[in-house]
């Protein structure tokens, strides 16, 4: 079904291929995420998923999406830690013998490299593997034809650039940053109201294509209530290469213009912020609501790691703003600085940066 | 569900992209196929489809795959036209309100282009897309998952070269050609065999995975009864290939040992060898089994347009045993020497070289 075409979502596909700047070979702090999760998930089926509904349905086949699943493995691993659990569920009930076949559709824009995804796919799966192009900012399934949604660092990522950002005469004209972090109040609201209108049309979508009973699990960088968002760990970084870029407008390598119409389409959420636009939705109960902080545990936070995994996620918005010509430089600068702030993302990575929620059709 | 893994059948992706040489701008016969079997698939669907049992088991999504879809824009004609075709069938009858939603699944190779597939998506389709990378030589599917299956111009395709072929000291050691068109009898069998036990795999996962009334649309190159291989259109089309090979081995450009042991994994069997196998096989009906002839509506069969067309299927498969770099040499020599056989060609064309086949699950 096409999305409605009042709004077509940008996109911005992680670093595709298995290169050493992939979002492949860098995405193990969004995977030490997943694998934090693994417990959680667990525990989420365990008590959550109606297994006696499944088997009373008659139907054969648990179809599980991943939103925004981006080019493994980070979904692989996700998938298989579900199945394991279902499956777990399944033997710990007595019903074995009514497992369900699972279909796995793993979903993020047409422009995604979908072909990295499907051959890294691994060999001796436990499901069948379809891939679905789109958005999930529209609708992607029929009605009723999911029984788990999952997603995974990616609702983050709004639709668009709130239009304000993009007007001179704005106050909400971000001059000289290229976040929301450590800007006024108006840029902050313009990127809120964004985030709510795309996490409204989100949930819209999955109302309609989860089944009664079905569970979806959401991950996302968050932040804690009643926290300034300058003082996020993800605003941190961000205000940072926003920093690092205006060095280089001041050596004329780029210009200051190019750096006040360059805005990343990203948002952290609070727990209250979302709780709110769940309970307006009406269609989801709330299971879970929390902020982890599964980074605490990523060893390698040093300046290489950290400017690899943020390239892999931003070279391709970046570069498509500024052109691909800047990238190396500007990263070597973020590295070589990034020292400057270490103590205090680590400090922030502690306070928790991750918003785990769990939603029940009802 | 992962493929057997005895059997992990050979991939030859038709030329991605959407280039001079692809697929995409060379595939006009294969869409003719297409086309002049958009009003028998009408009347297929008009006649066979139980449209009462699919509204009173109250499923409210049509699913329909597209086996070895390629990259396009075939396999979206194919799909709309069964789409339009299932859509004035329940207009007609009165059930307008009970209208389902479609899921289309896309079939390739893991190989194929998915990528430009997704990316050349009609965007105001009626349906939800997904693709599904395997081979349909295996399980691509959950069981009784699907309601209709399509699959045009690849079941030609056998998962590898008959074994016997390779064996030097074997009777089908095939000489001095690439195909079994005008070989001894032993390299036939061997190709025939080979058909039947890739059918008979095909059949079995189709069975499993249609639901029963499900309808399976099959079109693919055909040879009429009685009628010896080295008489079929394509037979003469590989058989000519064979001899610009062998010439270029007898120039030097490659050696004869090469073309020696090259063989198309290519087959075109007779309705009366699918009828066997189906009846072999026990799970459907036969409702249509026939010889057509859409090419013959093709206007340009010039030596330009066959090459362009030959070249863009089997690109890949020649140029991973010879090397790249006697394709344009290859083709170039195919081209000139067309005027030879375009006579030949026409006739046979005219006699039929396509195989119609719907099936339905009993």
């Amino acid at each position: 079904m096409s999305n409605n075409t009042n709004m077509v979502p940008e996109s911005y596909p992680m670093n595709g291929g298995d290169g050493s700047n992939s979002y492949t070979k860098n995405s193990y702090f969004q995977r030490a995420g997943t694998n934090a999760m693994k417990a959680i998930i667990d525990d989420v089926i365990a008590e959550k998923l109606d297994v006696e509904k499944q088997i009373s349905s008659s139907k054969s086949t648990l179809r599980i999406a991943d939103l925004g699943c981006s080019v493994g493995p980070n979904t692989f691993i996700a998938m298989q830690n579900i199945i394991d659990a279902v499956q777990q569920k399944y033997q710990s009930h007595g019903f074995a013998s009514h497992m369900p076949e699972f279909q796995v559709f793993f979903n993020d824009h047409t422009s995604s490299d979908f072909n990295t995804l499907f051959a890294s796919l691994p060999p001796e799966r436990p499901y069948f593997a379809t891939g679905v192009p789109g958005s999930f900012h529209g609708r992607l399934f029929p009605d009723f034809s999911l029984d788990f949604v999952h997603s995974s660092f990616a609702l983050q990522w709004l639709s668009k650039v709130p239009e304000e950002l993009l007007n001179k005469n704005s106050a909400a004209w971000n001059k000289g940053r290229v976040h929301y972090a450590s800007a006024p109040d108006e840029v902050a609201q313009a990127y809120t109201a964004q985030f709510a209108k795309d996490i409204t049309t989100f949930l819209d979508g999955r109302a309609k294509e989860l089944v009664v009973g079905g569970l979806m699990v959401l991950i996302m960088p968050g932040i804690p209530n009643g926290i300034p968002h300058s003082s996020s760990a993800t605003g941190l970084m961000f205000d940072f290469l926003g920093h690092c870029l205006m060095d280089m407008a001041k050596e004329g390598l780029i210009s200051e213009v190019q750096v006040d119409s360059f805005n990343l389409p990203i948002y952290v959420a609070s727990p209250k912020e979302m709780t709110l636009l769940v309970e307006r939705n009406g269609c989801f109960s709330i299971e879970r609501m929390e902020i982890t902080q599964p980074w605490a545990r990523v060893d390698d936070l040093s300046g290489q790691a950290c400017t690899m995994h943020l390239r892999a996620g931003m070279e391709g918005i970046i570069s498509k703003h500024f052109g691909i010509e800047i990238i190396d430089e500007l990263f070597d600068r973020y590295c070589k600085k990034h020292g400057e702030i270490i103590g205090l993302l680590e400090s922030k990575l502690n306070e928790g940066n991750q918003l785990f929620i769990v939603l029940k059709r009802i």
